[in-house]
């Protein structure tokens, strides 16, 4: 027997070809599938998402919530959809969220706004580079009409310049609307690097992507710069209600936050923050996100302190968060049900579902935060407790 | 109505509570759940991964291989299931899978293993900081016997200090076997933190996480020192095989390299790969890890150069790769399937796993590669075309 | 007899307190001061650059060259003044400037100039940071005015905006002839910060210097954005000068820089380069630099590659490299003399003095490079013979 | 003429010489050297220190303290001795001194010590590589053996292994009693690594030093495993002692301190101390040390807060502090004088010359610190001030 997976050319989402591959599997590895190919949908909806299908993976649900947010986009309350099989994530992010509100809710702003692509042009020497940072500044207006013109969403709203050695590393910063935005970028900046290729001719050759996007990574230039938006997320906890609700008081979460900040600082970490991508894999996951983009989100910076009322001020500004609210995976079928869930599907509704996962990142951090510091009183730890009472530590 | 999310304290997995559940929901956001309620395992197994499920995302799976390993654990060939909604991903992976066979396979090797808690023991003074490092040097073996006492599996193998200010960092080293292994080192670290309390009434007070572990996030700590496995894959491709599959020669694909090193490095990018956790989080979310661990798992190095012969030498190396084939999610449903695919489910299969992983991101490392460089000759990127045919560009 | 060190409230430059201080300090500690007391300046002229002068260091100043040079501003040989102690440093900086000669020169660039200070703007929410982002950049032209009020050099280019969590971190980025800025920007950023606190009435407060300049030590802000001067200096060096003059062949250094660049980046290292600061910190002592500024020069980049003809391309970028040739110490005796030396003293020569700096540098990296890499044929290593025979090791 | 610089085979160090290069530097430039030429040492004492020496920098020293040092080592008052041309700068580590008298004094603790080089052994694949570290480990004894060989003081502690790629980059960490060590350890290390290249025939080769060592640059692997010394300076100032003196609560500085570290952890910041350099500069300067270690000493991290009776907590962590009282520049003239002023020149000195650094590091941290932050009250900067009144600025 051929190890070749099958393939039809003639359409590789049809019931047959699709059985033909669960048949040549479950013969080549003895394994059977007999879970992993049972899915509700059409699975012709899945050309353009996913080569080679044989099923689905059929991830648990649960809810969290309600959420209290008091966004410019998300006002009031949401339940949050979150996709898992660690247990415990779920119970966390919904005592957090009662934390949340009964402090009144939190507060969440997109501050920045910026999907890109990275090319690098490469010269002679680096006093040709330098000359080309200035002409690329000069002649902007014409890159953007270019770049704009392979696309009716996104805006080139600048260009970043970084002159080393013999090249310049550039950022193309692009508004992309309710999609992510990493394929329009690539075919908008692409086009825009083939017209500066035929109108600079000391241009020796450009890479389109230097790898300076740091697509799903994180890196320095993200968190400075933006990737996707930039959201914060902040809300003052009340001293009775971070005590009644977490057990914890304002000072005791000020004081581990500076020790945390100093330890991820002195660690080389990309973020203080505990776990931002434990509820966003999980959000991400049930909405349609690329999960893959966890890996840029994953940076984060948390900033508290005691305010003079005694009660505590907690922040968290995510820099790079990649979601969409159409294309890619949302318009799948449980994947858009659960952008439904929170009134986010479609056109219009990303600054509204960003400012979502944001508030339910911060539901996670509290509840987590609270949870690692020691517990003089008892004797015990609530972290490790949880584990035990509601995880597969049992 | 009340807004509260219902629940059952007797049986919170019973098929009632999760009708109630999505009937809640439904009215609740006017949201239909007619994908997301069809699951096909039984919802009581859920128990310890998922707390208030109302349903599941089904999320595509497709096959890519065969994959050629030749590890010290992985032999043979692999297909290897990934869960994506992203197109081309498969694809992609599926011609760099094509690129491994055609050079005789893939070197796996397992260079470290290391999954830690790191709490942080705080003093007076930092002289007092130093001589408590000295001490836990001295009583290494009784700590290890606490530590030990919580589990069968798990083994304290060392304990890193880092002497800062008035506190010592460490981070307390274990190997877990076959799982991931977060809780079982937090419970045994806990137990031998309290025994130190104990036993060192110096000790002001200790926080179990100090974030000094980074779980989930890139770190130098984590580079330099593994958390979870390390992993290297690597191999050498002729000439021919690069020419032939990719279009590409070993020369333009070791400038690229260069060029994007020295960009991550000066963009400050926790890693100089393009894309690892794009078929991390796939092969993730197929297997029933937890996806939130890409967090760390995009952290890795790769390194190329042309050899003598003219061929390319590549290879990545992944400091933080986190992954089980036992506990957490391996067992559900969809999920044991996918590990019994690569016949990686249960004890003793996680380096198995991890090797197939590792190969696997160097599949999709070289198709990526090679597609972000320019074609000159044709004029056209074949990245962005890729997208264009196959992705939701069309 | 009291602790308290001499002071004259009249003139505190006179023969007669320093002698006082100078008995005060033998007397106090026992030490002979034969040395220190003997300068052969006007101590007057000291009023301004040193409080409580009692002495000067005498340190050696040999000297490296010639060094040819194909910058903008420097052109020529120029002889290079070095005040160090290190036993090998001038030897190797004269060897790597033969490589230089014999290569026809080194080509500097200035591709970019920017000294800052760093006030962060803080309010209530991130809501109001986000808002003052955009009046900030609304407004520039009168907080440039206000800026300028106070210079006749100074020039404020931009300012750039990083909003986090409920501040805004800004860099105010001038420009300051030849002068190094540091004093002038404080001056001219805080008079603008008076005005917006004026001015924009939601700011709750401000602080003048955050630590976001990173004043004095290396940071990613500092490499993207140009702290002082960026300068690129770069030459080809032809396979023979290379193999006659450090006998190593151009695969063999690009080898080693690879290594060494994979290596820097792995360990968390602020720089690539092996040794700028050797160089620089002789080269500041010599002209009356701030030798502190050492701190945000060391971080550089080096970039190398085999070109098609076989020849060794090599460049550093310096991204902030803060030197001055007026003002500060450079009127003072000995460092006057050593700025003339080079035809660098007074006003307008800033920019040539940096390409000699950055010329310097690249004689440095390439005498090293080459010694560390082991000489395979004579079994022996240069670096370490090279302290042998001319360091103190003997 | 000739442009080569004239030396002589037999004496470089006589008179004639030196003056011979004097006058050929006068006439290849036109400048005058009246000052340079003014030393008051034995030019032969120079060799082995500087070659091509044709002169002196006078550097101006003024004095600060007394510092009151609670060290293991160093304990009592010393009288800082300060090489600067920088105007305010010892004004202000005087009023810093003054803080810590009034406070009680400073605690000093060296929490470490390693010099290293950083060999990287290089292999045929990543498996090798792996093999090796197992080997390295193995073979300890017989390493420190072959290295200790070389010098009577150094003594190797440790060998810490990185395996990534097909390398394995390593530190050979060293104490090196009263030297600094950067030759010592060269030295023992490529003897030992001729012995490893010796016995391990799959080897393919090594590089001594693959800038792993990262000297002269900050580094993440400096920061968490020392070079040089590790040393920690603290104490607690009364609030009424940093009122009166300083004009400033504890809640103000520790406040600033807070927007300080998040800003310097976002910048990429190498520190989030304010100055370190700035005292350390002048005090290597001063007392013949290698001024380009300042680009390593650079790095540290500093922690404050208030404690309960609302005094000031603060420390600074110096995790790469390279002095030495004992051979290098430690004996020349000035040098060797400002040594002894402190009680510090010859052999077991180090660890004292170590604490008086430290602890002065600390009086401008306190003292600019302070300076940076607004003053509501007066409406006036005292940074901006102090360099009007003291500085160049006026």
């Amino acid at each position: 027997m051929s190890n070749k997976i099958p393939r039809s050319n003639d359409n590789d989402y049809s019931a047959e070809i699709i059985s033909e591959r669960q048949q040549f599997l479950e013969q080549q590895t003895g394994a059977s599938l007999d879970h992993t190919r049972k899915f509700s949908f059409d699975p012709e909806t899945m050309d353009g998402n996913c080569e080679h299908l044989f099923g689905v993976a059929q991830v648990p649900i649960g809810v969290a919530g309600p959420l209290l947010v008091n966004g410019e986009h998300a006002q009031g309350e949401f339940y949050v959809p979150l996709a898992t099989i660690e247990g415990t994530l779920i119970a966390s992010y919904n005592r957090g969220m009662r934390v949340i509100r009964e402090s009144g809710g939190i507060t969440t702003t997109i501050c920045g706004e910026a999907m890109q692509r990275a090319p690098a042009f490469v010269f002679r020497t680096g006093r040709e580079a330098r000359d080309f940072s200035l002409w690329l500044k000069a002649n902007f207006a014409e890159v953007k009409a270019q770049a704009e013109s392979t696309t009716s969403v996104g805006k080139l709203v600048d260009i970043e310049s970084y002159v080393y050695h013999n090249w310049v590393n550039t950022r193309f910063n692009y508004t992309t609307g309710d999609a992510a935005g990493q394929n329009m970028t690539g075919r908008a900046t692409y086009v825009a690097c083939e017209w500066i290729s035929s109108n600079y001719p000391q241009l020796r050759h450009y890479m389109l992507s230097s790898n300076f996007d740091t697509e799903k990574k994180p890196s320095a230039v993200n968190s400075l710069g933006t990737r996707g938006r930039r959201v914060t997320a902040e809300l003052t906890i009340p001293r009775e209600v971070l005590q009644s609700v977490l057990r914890i008081t304002p000072e005791q979460m000020a004081y581990g936050q500076t020790i945390s900040l100093m330890s991820s600082y002195i660690a080389g970490s990309s973020s203080n923050a505990a776990h931002p991508v434990n509820g966003l894999a999980a959000l991400y996951i049930a909405t349609g996100q690329d999960a893959a983009c966890v890996g840029e989100a994953t940076q984060s910076t948390v900033y508290t302190y005691v305010d003079r009322r005694g009660d505590l001020y907690f922040s968290i500004t995510l820099p790079a968060l990649v979601m969409a609210t159409y294309g890619g995976g949302t318009g799948l079928a449980t994947q858009r049900e659960c952008l439904e869930l929170m009134g986010c599907y479609g056109k219009g509704k990303a600054h509204k579902l960003l400012e979502i996962a944001a508030a339910t990142v911060v539901a996670g951090e509290l509840s987590l935060g609270a949870a690692t510091r020691r517990d003089k009183d008892t004797g015990k730890n609530e972290w490790v407790d949880a584990h035990e009472t509601l995880g597969r530590n049992r």
